[in-house]
């Protein structure tokens, strides 16, 4: 039996802005640090014990990571940094506000983007100076794999390959795993794992800063599923989550 | 030419209270935190730029490298925790003050264990509930390597394989790299690159907080040693820890 726990990071100065986010490396807001503080504490007081954590490149993300690695006292675990953990990239919508999204494409095609699983945002240019190709933590990708504006089932076609080439390997060494990372990069994961629909899967909305305890058995099917921590709090977040959703952007 | 930069941690609640720390996990202290955030500064206003990090599996080191990490903006960066850049294992000193160790073992015999390049410290038991061996962070080293109580000799001894068979192949590569370690362990590195005698590097006090740039050449000898930061401040911080040498422990 394989033991995951997944944590989507707290809310980032975007999030609170409202803007589009993406690969746009944003830090986490005084209250997202606190989500992750809880987030350590709801770990803690169930004893979790990790080998091998896994986040993505972008600092929202990772600082969540330390804050529940300190939490838990375990600063000393190897964690593998991945692109492929990175948020969906909104191509060129990042950095956009909802205000400024719609006066820009209309309300209609935003409504498209937003609830659509395999419709990918407008392209960012690779000329762009944001464009990941010039930014170098992304150098050894090969130029074909670099989005540019990401579907949600681009991002999941992406996260795959570190999923099968590395977390199967680990949990196969008898590895516990913690993945902290983002609301649809999480998403891709959740879908694989419990065998959802695109519709399905665009209507899960995944709390910040809330552990997600799975068991998986040899073939990585779910036995159990619980969100860990307080389950007022958890409601709360997931209601917050949600509503977001009607008018904030990952 | 390889360019390598490596830091000291800043001071830990243990070094304040004048106890031998060793491999005890042990947090840093505020100042420790402001100076680690000093460090990070001083790199960032000459721009470095790293490709590779490596660190213990300690906190207080792990720590600061998450505060220079974030001065820099590069959070992204793959860190390798690795047991060999521990501290040196005080054995049976750790845990206890210079009073309690004089009174326990005498004047005379301290003087030695602190001034000898070779002679370790009383034993630690492996019964000890504080061995090593009783930390699942160390399950996989061999019980043979799980030092029991280390002089500066065997601290070098075995960071020599991790410099060798990782450091040296990733210079190799072209890559950056920032080491953030302990004092023994970095006068381990110290006296091998710049060939150092046993008498010689016993005399080193390797400041904490200031990162120490080293430019090597492609046999990895020293072209280059410059210490970053305020030279008023870098004075005082060396003064500092040749002072607590006199009185505190490492």
């Amino acid at each position: 039996m394989y033991q995951l726990v997944i944590v989507r990071h707290g809310e980032s100065l975007w999030n609170q802005q409202n803007r589009f986010t993406g690969w746009q490396d944003v830090d986490l807001a005084e209250k997202g640090k606190l989500e992750a503080k809880c987030a350590g504490d709801a770990l803690k007081s169930r004893n979790f014990e990790f080998d091998q954590v896994y986040t993505s490149v972008l600092k929202r993300a990772i600082k969540t990571l330390d804050i529940i690695l300190e939490g838990i006292d375990q600063q000393w675990l190897q964690v593998h940094k991945d692109w492929r953990l990175n948020e969906r990239h909104y191509g060129g919508l990042q950095g956009l506000d909802k205000a400024e999204t719609a006066a820009k494409h209309g309300e209609a095609q935003v409504k498209i983007w937003r609830r659509s699983y395999d419709t990918p945002p407008p392209r960012m240019e690779p000329s762009d100076p944001r464009h990941p190709s010039h930014d170098r933590r992304y150098k050894n990708i090969p130029m074909k794999d670099i989005p540019n504006g990401e579907s949600l089932k681009d991002t999941a076609e992406r996260f795959m390959p570190l999923w099968i080439e590395r977390i199967q390997p680990d949990f196969k060494l008898g590895k516990k795993i913690l993945i902290v990372a983002h609301g649809n990069s999480l998403r891709a994961l959740i879908q694989y794992l419990e065998k959802m629909s695109a519709d399905d899967i665009m209507q899960v909305n995944v709390p910040t800063g809330v552990p997600i305890f799975y068991e998986l058995d040899l073939s990585f099917q779910v036995l159990k599923k619980e969100f860990l921590g307080d389950p007022e709090e958890i409601r709360r977040a997931m209601e917050s989550v949600a509503n977001q959703g009607k008018a904030k952007s990952p």
